[in-house]
């Protein structure tokens, strides 16, 4: 096994935060792509209502149909109960959970409060805890929210505490605006590792400021060893009003092997998929900084 | 005095890499503005022969008509006796050199080997030393060349130690490519502490791949305060082939003002800083994240 786990947002996180619509055909050939390369941990899909996210309204099609491919856990978003039932019906095995550490985030995104979000999804949790199923949660705004500003890390903590409660097998530390900076990323990492083993949390991390490998590194050099990305930053260019920034899995596996740790990532393959998603999938230039170096090396060689 | 400083290379390094010649009246108000954000080391322009680099063909004019503002180290390259003799005729603080890590590098760059060009800059290192003119060194490639890919950390250090009986006063490492990773970056700077103290060594990092803040964060934790960087990214957007990919100021100075590290610049007017040379020097968008970030949230509330 590599040292370090990339997860891979791409088809889920990515492709609902882009502007085209891609089919669901296209879609079962990325996660097909994303497995090749070596990626052992896909988010397939999110069954949240078709009518609030056209890109993922295909989700129970691309979750039936998708090839398996041996060794790779698949995970989809699962809101709630109806979500779940979709999930059910599905060949996946984690179901994804979402909630922010910022009150005020979590209202706006959600329409209520966290405590309330917490408790609506408990009978879920439970459901899924007697099914066997891998239970991932997602928390966002961990290092500052664009609602309230500042979200401390007693917040983060609490919330943390609440998963564990509820069944989290892994939590997924969001810094969904990108705002963390180093110092900020390890003291809520060794605030964390108090409450939970550091084997079960995962980093995911923004790029919109251009700190999400520096956030990276800080959280490995504190023992984490999980990294959200997505192919070629799908789902967001920095540059772009509404954008969200997502850190590209080439960058944070260039990052990791050029520092002798293992992702088991086939780095070339994976750049070579990020173009394919360009080129096939969203038709417009994917931020991710590797990708765009080597276009622009091959460019300068030809 | 701020814990770290920044070394503006923005009117030179940055306009020197990029399309446009921006004419001297403009470049002085750059210059102008750089001091009045809290820039306390400002590189100013390069004594070249004006044939090789038109943008900066004016360096002379922009040397002797820059208004000094109190308390900034103002720079040029030097790249030797006649270009010596330029920067005595205006009003400098600080002479730089630049060598490369890298055997090929340099050949490539200036057509001789390593120990030849510093023999040829030998008499202009005496004579500025002798005229109590600081000697600011840049050394490129330190974390790996284009040409001939690994450059050995021995290599720099023989570099670094030639420099030093130069009499450099302050050496810049220059991870010309951006290919550096954190691991390397500590494991140089802590060879390199072996040679000279840390106070006297600057990091010149570029964001090609995205790690520029990555190294910039793991250099102040082997306890670095000196980082080169420039306005906006000026002098290379990453995206463009040929482009240097420089490490943008904003970034830089957010990095370390949400870390609580004081650079004495004032971000918010760094960042219209930024918007203004956009607009009237490069036309052109210029790639820092700090700055675009805040352009794309400017455009979301509007």
């Amino acid at each position: 096994m590599s040292l370090v786990e990339i997860h891979e947002v791409g088809a889920r996180d990515g492709l609902q935060n882009e502007a085209v619509v891609v089919n669901a055909d296209a879609k079962l050939e990325l996660l097909r792509r994303l497995a090749a390369v070596g990626l052992r941990s896909i988010e397939v899909t999110s069954f949240v209502s078709p009518k609030w996210i056209p890109q993922l309204a295909d989700a129970d099609e691309v979750a039936r149909r998708f090839e398996r491919h041996p060794g790779v856990r698949y995970s989809a978003l699962v809101p709630n109960a109806a979500g779940y039932e979709r999930f059910c019906r599905a060949k996946l095995d984690v179901a994804a959970f979402f909630v922010s550490a910022s009150e005020a985030h979590n209202q706006k995104n959600v329409n209520r409060g966290i405590e309330a979000h917490l408790d609506a999804f408990r009978p879920v949790a439970e459901r899924a805890k007697a099914d066997g199923v891998t239970l991932r949660c997602y928390v966002s705004t961990v290092c500052g929210c664009p609602y309230q500003g500042a979200v401390p890390v007693g917040d983060v903590l609490r919330v943390v505490r609440r998963l564990l409660e509820l069944g989290a097998d892994e939590i997924s530390l969001g810094d969904t605006i990108g705002i963390g900076v180093p110092r900020q990323v390890r003291e809520l990492l060794r605030a964390v590792s108090g409450e939970v083993p550091l084997e079960r949390i995962a980093l995911h991390a923004h790029d919109t400021y251009g700190r999400a490998l520096a956030n990276v590194e800080s959280a490995f050099e504190v023992g984490l060893r999980r990294f959200d990305s997505s192919l070629g930053g799908l789902g967001g260019c920095p540059y772009a009003p509404g954008a969200s920034g997502n850190l590209a899995s080439e960058d944070v596996v260039d990052l990791f092997e050029r520092s002798g740790v293992d992702t088991g990532v086939d780095l070339d393959a994976l750049v070579e998929t990020a173009a394919w998603a360009e080129r096939e999938l969203t038709g417009r230039a994917l931020p991710g900084r590797v990708y765009r170096a080597r276009l622009a090396a091959r460019e300068r060689e030809a």
